[in-house]
């Protein structure tokens, strides 16, 4: 595996941003973090080394030179023109992007599997990790299981989060009540052992029978519960014992709210520090004054940035291309909506796009908002080897111009996924 | 007028509690604050200099010696024993207490009106100052005007509050659809003509036709607005131009809420930090959760507790006694509720009650909790010479049992109110 030095870059660091920073990544970790005036740089930079390649302009032109490089054995040197060098994002929550479909029941291409398909989508928007989400479904479950085994990079994957099935059919959403049941262990057991120990995290309603009961099990079997598609009451979860992680799914969607008569799942999670909560900043899930009374309420480091992105994601409004479980969907806007029903189902954007909208409108410095689809994600899950640029930590870097609109470069490990 | 010292309190500064605390107050003025170590009180404490009047513990057989003090022109000498030595409360928000209504059209005993029997009660609870609260009625509105211009200790109340006409018949609650009206400016001219002066504050709700206009002109006739029994959606309210000062009148009681679809008045109070919002902390019109989610977000120096309190405040639980508005009550808990038509109208609590409770169940610190029930509303009314124990500061003191529940002596402006 190739060396590589970033230079010219953003960098964001875990509380702050340097500029001209220069970012050494070998045998897959960061080696070495510092401005390019540092003597460490040195040698690569003043020297002539090699070839520097600048990022974001034609990558594909740049292409034959670095291949070149890359049979040279020589340090790739790339040029980040000023652009932020990012931790690799988390889609913690995603049903799907580019067109494609985790929960498609289709015959597969044998040369490319779906999930194949979404990671190099995943990868040209800066993504290095993600959960495929799917709801309850024993067919899905098993071919999805099948398919990650089957995929390579399988480290990108953390895991499947399966929404449901013990949840609430009055908050559930855009789920379909096929797709919920009343809870039962041995479903439970079921869909563990389909999912081959790679069910990750699971959304139940705390206030069914045998929430208590769900939880225990689900902890023992390493999954990480999440609460969600609920209408508790304040004081019925309240009542619930602590586990050591939590995850609220979708904080506000589908969930009982806030309110000084009845408080529901939503208040609860707002007033408790230590769990985690998902947040959809695509503007039409949560309303800003919602995400500014989260942001202010919540620790930083207890918030999640999801896109809870459906087939549709990155495909233009006015779309209705593309179908999920049987529905013909509509992008409309920053959201995604089953064409009949006019249910709302998921986001038309990634988490790349939230990135840079919560830093200008909200004010949140942009390295905590790029904490929030990396760092916390990955600690939640119990990864902490990635998600920050931090020497020693593994070469997961994407390189984003200015917006977060473009990903210019994707590294996984230190191995380039996107562009070239 | 006698000099008083007060020994042995815990002393409620702005930021702290001292023990073993001595206040020196001489005419009307807070002359000197500290401990009894201090040289300052030597000549008052140590020589035998009068005698000494212990607090709470059967006021009235101290009586006839104080009685003797006063005439001997000795300054009296009080030990509060370790209770409590508070700024004396307000009460913002009250439409009576002790059995007696604000509203009561009845002829009055010629001897001590209405006013003066509630001024007396509350002086037993250790309030200072209040704003006698009524809606829309302008026989009411006259008889009050006469009244308070007829009070002798006229600086305890520092003008009435009016909850309407202008308000949202939705989000009327206990207010009748008779004292409610469309906006029309000869009206609005009306109510200040008939007030005389008094009117102090006057709820609105920011949705109706004509808003503006009567913002402009409230703040012209020295009036401070209040948001209140309101159904407006966050933007809506946005649109309106800042004015200086602002109250929120019994913030989620009345009013649209906190939703991350359709945000309203309780939502956007909830994120401007400039306004002040009351708070009815008698655990049944705002829920415990909501309390903490107020407590968090905004600034404690902002929110003012209220009672709400209706004529059945102080009374038993059970008890259906008592009329308002011509209506029977009936007391329920902490609240007073419409005996037939069962719409809660306010409280049985007093502020009093609310402050031992914020500090205990919420962890507010005592000297936080008691300025939120004098010197907040004191500053929001722009009275910025009492609501603090502080040097040159009126002496209107409280001395409470450490639990707010008994007041053992009540002064205003150095004078004794309760319980000689």
């Amino acid at each position: 595996m190739q060396d590589i030095i970033i230079t010219n870059g953003s960098l964001i660091l875990p509380d702050s941003v340097i500029y001209n920073g220069a970012v050494h990544i070998g045998g897959g970790k960061i080696i070495h973090i510092g401005t390019e005036r540092d003597a460490y740089f040195d040698k690569y930079l003043k020297t002539g080394f090699s070839e520097v390649h600048r990022l974001g302009e034609n990558p594909y032109a740049a292409q034959e030179k670095i291949q070149q490089n890359i049979r040279q054995g020589d340090a790739l040197i790339f040029n980040a023109a000023g652009s932020y060098v990012s931790p690799a994002l988390v889609e913690l929550h995603i049903h799907g992007c580019g067109g494609y479909d985790i929960e498609d029941p289709a015959p597969e291409d044998p040369e490319e599997t779906i999930i194949e398909k979404i990671a190099s989508y995943l990868s040209q928007r800066g993504v290095g990790y993600f959960l495929p989400t799917v709801v309850y479904d024993k067919s899905v479950l098993s071919s999805l299981t099948f398919r990650i085994k089957a995929y390579k990079p399988s480290a990108r994957i953390l895991g499947i989060y399966m929404e449901g099935p013990f949840i609430s059919k009055e908050k559930r959403g855009g789920i379909h009540e096929g797709n919920i049941c009343r809870y039962d262990p041995n479903i439970l057991e079921e869909i563990y052992n389909l999912s081959k120990g790679y069910l990750k995290m699971m959304t139940m309603a705390p206030e069914i029978p045998g929430a208590k009961d769900i939880l225990s099990r689900i902890v023992k079997y390493k999954i990480v519960p999440a609460f969600g598609h609920s209408n508790a009451e304040y004081s019925e979860i309240a009542k619930l014992e602590n586990v050591a992680v939590l995850n609220i799914t979708h904080l506000y969607n589908g969930m009982s709210g806030v309110s000084h008569k009845k408080p529901g799942l939503a208040h609860w999670a707002l007033l408790n520090d230590s769990l985690y909560t998902e947040l959809n900043c695509d503007g039409t899930h949560v309303h800003s004054a919602a995400m500014e009374l989260t942001f202010r309420l919540r620790p930083h480091n207890r918030i999640v940035l999801i896109s809870d992105a459906t087939p549709a994601a990155g495909l233009p409004p006015g779309d209705d291309s593309v179908t999920m479980r049987g529905k013909r969907l509509i992008v409309k806007k920053s959201g995604v909506y089953e064409k009949e029903s006019g249910v709302l189902v998921g986001s038309r954007l990634l988490v790349n796009d939230s990135i840079y909208r919560i830093h200008k409108e909200f004010g949140i410095p942009i390295w905590e908002a790029v904490k929030m689809a990396s760092a916390n994600p990955l600690r939640l899950l119990g990864v902490n080897s990635s998600g920050l640029l931090k020497e020693g930590m593994d070469a997961d870097i994407s390189v984003f111009d200015k917006k977060f609109n473009n990903c210019h470069l994707q590294l996984f490990h230190g191995e380039i996924m996107h562009p070239f």
